[in-house]
Parts: C-alpha cells; structure tokens; sequence
C-alpha cells in the first residue's frame, strides 16, 4: 500500500476555503516586517535564535523546549525520522487515526515504518482504546490531532496522557494546527512534564495567516527534541520567516480578532445547515466538515461554478459524501452561505 | 560516532566571509519582488508550479526533472532518507569524501545509514580510484561535492561518470552548489540520460545571493527524483522564496556581475597569498581555502577583531592549520586582504 499526500491544484482564483488558510491575509504588521527586508538578509543564512526566545515566552516554555520548523509538515517528517529508525529487524510502527491528517502516513511510510490505521468512532470520535488495544512493542510513533482534522473533533487530554502512559516508548506527538481556535492545548498541562514522550506540534500558518511562509513549531522535553534537532537542517526557516514570526507574535491584537471571526463564522454556517437540513459535525477548528449525502459532488461543483473552492472529502472511505468547509472571517463564510443556498434551494436550470 | 553539523554562531556585525554568502546581498530586482509581496500571498499555501517551470528552462531540462527544495540542505536530507532506506537487515551505506559538506554525514547518519569515509588526496584531489575501491554490495549513495567546498577543488566529469557506472545500484548526489563559479556542470552532458542514478545539486544561496531564502534544486531523471518527492513536504519553498526565485531567474546581468566579482576577488586574494608567502588551493568554487600554518588561529582572531569573519577549518583532521575565506565582490575582499596584511605583517602588540 502506498501512502502520498495528494497536493490539491490551487485554483487561479475565487474564495479558497478548501486549506483551512486564514481567509483574511497575514496582519498588516506582518507585511510591514517583509517589505522591511533587506537586501543583505535575502542573502545571509537566517538567525532565528531570537525569534525562538519570542515564540518561547508566547508558549510559557524554555527555549530549548522549542524548535521551529520549515512548516510543521517539516516537523512530522522529522519526528517520523527520528521515531521509525530501524534498529533491529523489527519494524517500527506508527499509528495514524482515519481519518486524520494524510502527511502522517506519507511521513511515517517515507521514514520506513509500518502504518498501523486505528478508525475513529461512528460519529468520528476519538478512538482511545482501539489506540491502547493497537499498541505493540513495535509501536514507536502515535498520531494524535486535537481539534482533528477534517472532523474538527477534539481529544481529550486525559485521553492523550493515558495513551503517553501506556506507550512510554513511543514519540506520542499531538498535533495542535488548530488548538488557536478550540483555546485548549495541552502545552502547560501539569502532568506534561511526567511524560517526557509527548511531543506537541503548533503552527502559525492558520490563526496567524502565515500559511505561504511556513512556520511550525514543536514544543516537548528537551532530551525528545534533541534526535529531532539533529535530523533537522541548521537552516530550515527562511529569512523572510523570521521577520514575520517576529510581527505576528507582537500583533496579539490581529491574532485575537481573527479567532473571534472564526467563532462568528462557524456560529453562521451551522445556522444556515441547520435551516437547510444538512448534517454537519459542530467543530473546534477553523473549518466543518459537513455531509451533503448524495448532493455532495453537485455542491462541490456548484460552488467551484459560484467561485467558491471547498474541499472535497467524498473519496476518503471514512467521510463519503463529506465537504471541509474553511470558516474563515464571516464576510466569506456569509458569501459561501449564500452560494450554497443558491446550489441546494436554487431553481434548477 | 556521532555526526552532526556544527552550526556557526552568527557574529553580531562585520563582514560575513565565514559561510560562503553572496557579499552583496541579492539582486535589487529581487528585492522589489520580496516588497511586493501581499496579505494573500503571506496567508495562502505556496503555489511554485510556475517559478518550477521558469527554473527548468534555466537548466535546460523540462519540470519533472526538477524538484525545488528549501534550500539544497533539505535534498540532501531527501536523499539520503530515500536512499538508506533500510528494505533488509543489511545495513545501508553512503561514502562521503573527506573533507567535503559536514550536512552529508549528518543526514546520512539520521538516515540510518552507515557513513564510508574516503580521504582525498595529500592535495586534496578527489579519490576516484579509493571510492571505487570502498563500494559494496550495500553501498546505496555516494556524495560528490565538485567544486569541492572547503577545498575548492572540482571533480573531473570522467570520474564522476566513472563511478556512476559502478555503482548503478546506489544513487550518486553531485552537489553542484558551487558550479555557477567554475562555469561546468555535469547538466547537459551527453552521457548523463545513461546514467538515472545521478542527481544534481544547484542551490541560489551563491551566486544568486538567496541563502536567506533557502532554495535549492535537484535536477535528475524524472524517476530517480520520484522517491524524494514522496518525502518532502508538498509546500517546501515558502512565498517569499517563490517571488525571489523568479525575480532573480529573470536578472541575468546581476549573476553575471556577481560571478565576474567573485572571479576578480580571487585573483587579488592569490596575488596577496603569493606576496605573503602563504600557502593556498586555488578554487573554483566562491571561497579559497589557505594554510596558515601555525598562524592559522593568530589570524582568524585578528580577522575577527578587525571584524573580519572567516571560517575556521583548523578542527577538521583533514586541513589543520586551515582557514576558509569566502570571495565576494571585490570590495569586500580587498578589506580582507588589508586585514590579513596588518595581521601578518603588522607590528607586534
């Protein structure tokens, strides 16, 4: 079997809502930082020791508990690096949740590992004892999400931390993208530092719309980021990178705002399913996945028509019929609302 | 052993001849790129379909036989992840020529491959001859650096070809990050389609004055580049690199200038060497790489102090007493040469 991340061709243009990106842009003071560059910046290897310190203090944590990543795409292949390296004959095993997140089998196969998919629950809830009844003394690697993705449905810490307890031999890493928007993380969690295999992943590519510049981070134990460190190149965050982190951790003001059109457009969007009569999933995160059942792939298309792109989750086995949703500020979320309207209680041409 | 790359700490102001940069910073076309760069572009998922093109007629070879990486640090690891691969209980193993880049070790020992070591020449010519000699059964990648850095030194394509030829089970990575500077390039030889087992390394962190960008590019046979592609992240380069890389594709004459400043530094830099009696190689390469013999530490403190920075190469067994001087435009290089001056020639203090 063969695990690739499937790269989504970038529509010319229209409202994209089918990369949970952040629908407003980065700040503006973001953008200030980046027409700062210089010409002697372009051109010299970046320094991110600072910038490091910054987003330290953002998170409450020490800076050798932080490494910033090209990405936190970057970190996931780095961590499955790390995790899976064969050091016997037996194959080191990861497991993934289905559905979640289709870079943790890509990264965890490319790495050498065995994938091992554990299936959410019927209503797409976290399957913790399927994860504990999976566990085996191959098992070196487990991928959490929280709020999951495409689901948008939170796990439990006390959930993670009995699996971290179960595993101690395993890299247990919880991927946070979209913590921003359910305000709950895991970071600062007073059993944490009893469980020193727990990796957590952040971006700043969603609440702080710095998508197209790449920037992950992963928060953990020292002594558990060193192997990944090590793998890692001394270089990964570019120049450009590093002014825009540096702006959008002073800019708390934008960052809060925009979690706030979030909240107002997913509270907008469930409205508008709930009059049109259509299942969805209430969601954590800054997108809803929602099932259109045999309409799914006319809406799709409808809306693609209407210039609004969503993504279509119809050929994942676990989410037939199904469509993520971006619910970015409520200004796209009203005008994806009203295209949808159009393909659902339109007349037909 | 434990192979890891030293990352240099990075001096606070002074003239950076220590990490190989483009002096001048980059091109001022490029910088109006960076300028121009929106909210949009910051806060969307990276799209570099069309600078891959732009950069594959560059090379003179069509797109699916390039692949854009963030910068050339993360091919390397690619490779290497793809290559030492372990698909028995034998273990996988790469050479590495030495001295040469410390990011091939470093990656292929992540990797979980066994690094082979095969020294140069008493003159740090490349050991064709000793690298035919270490391959085996197991030997799944052969690191090729030409010109060579720190050395300077290229690799005949005879020999290169040569070992291809051998070793048609194992992949042979030609860095080429510093081939704008010798003016040859194994792209675009005749033989190189009966060779798929050869990738090419180009990297715009030289001549092109992007390091702080972090762009790198691998050109190979389309299958060849297939398993690295499966292992990077679909968004490596982020947008900022994306717009620059454009920018300085279409800025032919800023290049030229610039590798026409490094061809000139040089030759000043050996005409003072020969005037102080210091011994040298000349290289092909952007650097030069001299023996000061038991001054060698005398002087890159006295560089230092005059806000000189050069790279220290006296802790690598193969060139002790060694410095390493990067040649950027003349300007630059003549600053060097007034502080090497004081430095050898000046009074005692």
């Amino acid at each position: 079997m063969s695990y690739e991340y499937d790269r989504i061709a970038q529509p010319a243009s229209g409202l994209r809502l089918h990369l949970n990106e952040n629908t407003a842009g980065c700040s503006p003071r973001v953008l200030a930082a980046l027409h700062g560059i210089t010409r002697e910046q372009a051109a010299c290897y970046p320094d991110y020791d600072e910038v490091t310190r910054a987003c330290a203090d953002r998170f409450g944590v020490s800076p050798d508990q932080i490494l910033l990543t090209n990405g936190l795409d970057e970190a996931i292949l780095g961590i499955s690096i790390a995790a899976l390296r064969r050091r016997s004959n037996a194959i080191p095993e990861a497991i993934v949740i289905v559905p979640s997140f289709d870079m943790y089998p890509a990264c965890a196969d490319s790495a050498g590992g065995r994938v091992v998919e554990v299936s959410t629950g019927s209503n797409f809830e976290f399957p913790c004892d399927a994860v504990l009844g999976a566990l085996t003394s191959d098992t070196r690697l487990i991928f959490i999400t929280t709020p999951n993705n495409p689901t948008g449905r939170s796990v439990p810490f006390s959930q993670t931390l009995q699996i971290a307890r179960a595993a101690p031999d395993a890299i247990v890493f919880v991927d946070e993208a979209y913590a921003d928007f359910s305000g709950e993380s895991l970071i600062g969690h007073p059993e944490l530092s009893s469980h020193p295999n727990v990796l957590i992943g952040r971006t700043f590519s969603k609440a702080y719309g710095l998508a197209g510049l790449r920037i992950g981070v992963l928060i953990g134990a020292s002594a558990a980021l060193g192997p990944i460190r090590r793998i890692l190149p001394p270089f990964s965050l570019n120049a450009c990178a590093v002014a825009a982190l540096g702006a959008a951790l002073d800019d708390v003001a934008y960052y809060e705002w925009y979690v706030g059109q979030v909240l107002a457009s997913k509270a907008e969007l469930y409205s508008a399913l709930n009059r049109l009569n259509v299942r969805y999933w209430p969601s954590d995160a800054n997108f809803v996945l929602v099932d259109f059942g045999r309409d799914a792939r006319r809406v799709i298309a409808g809306l693609a028509e209407r210039q609004v792109h969503v993504r279509d989750k119809t050929g994942d086995k676990a989410s037939p019929n199904c469509v993520r949703i971006t619910t970015g500020i409520v200004e796209h979320t009203r005008a994806c609302i009203a295209a949808l309207e159009e393909v659902l209680c339109g007349e037909e041409s």
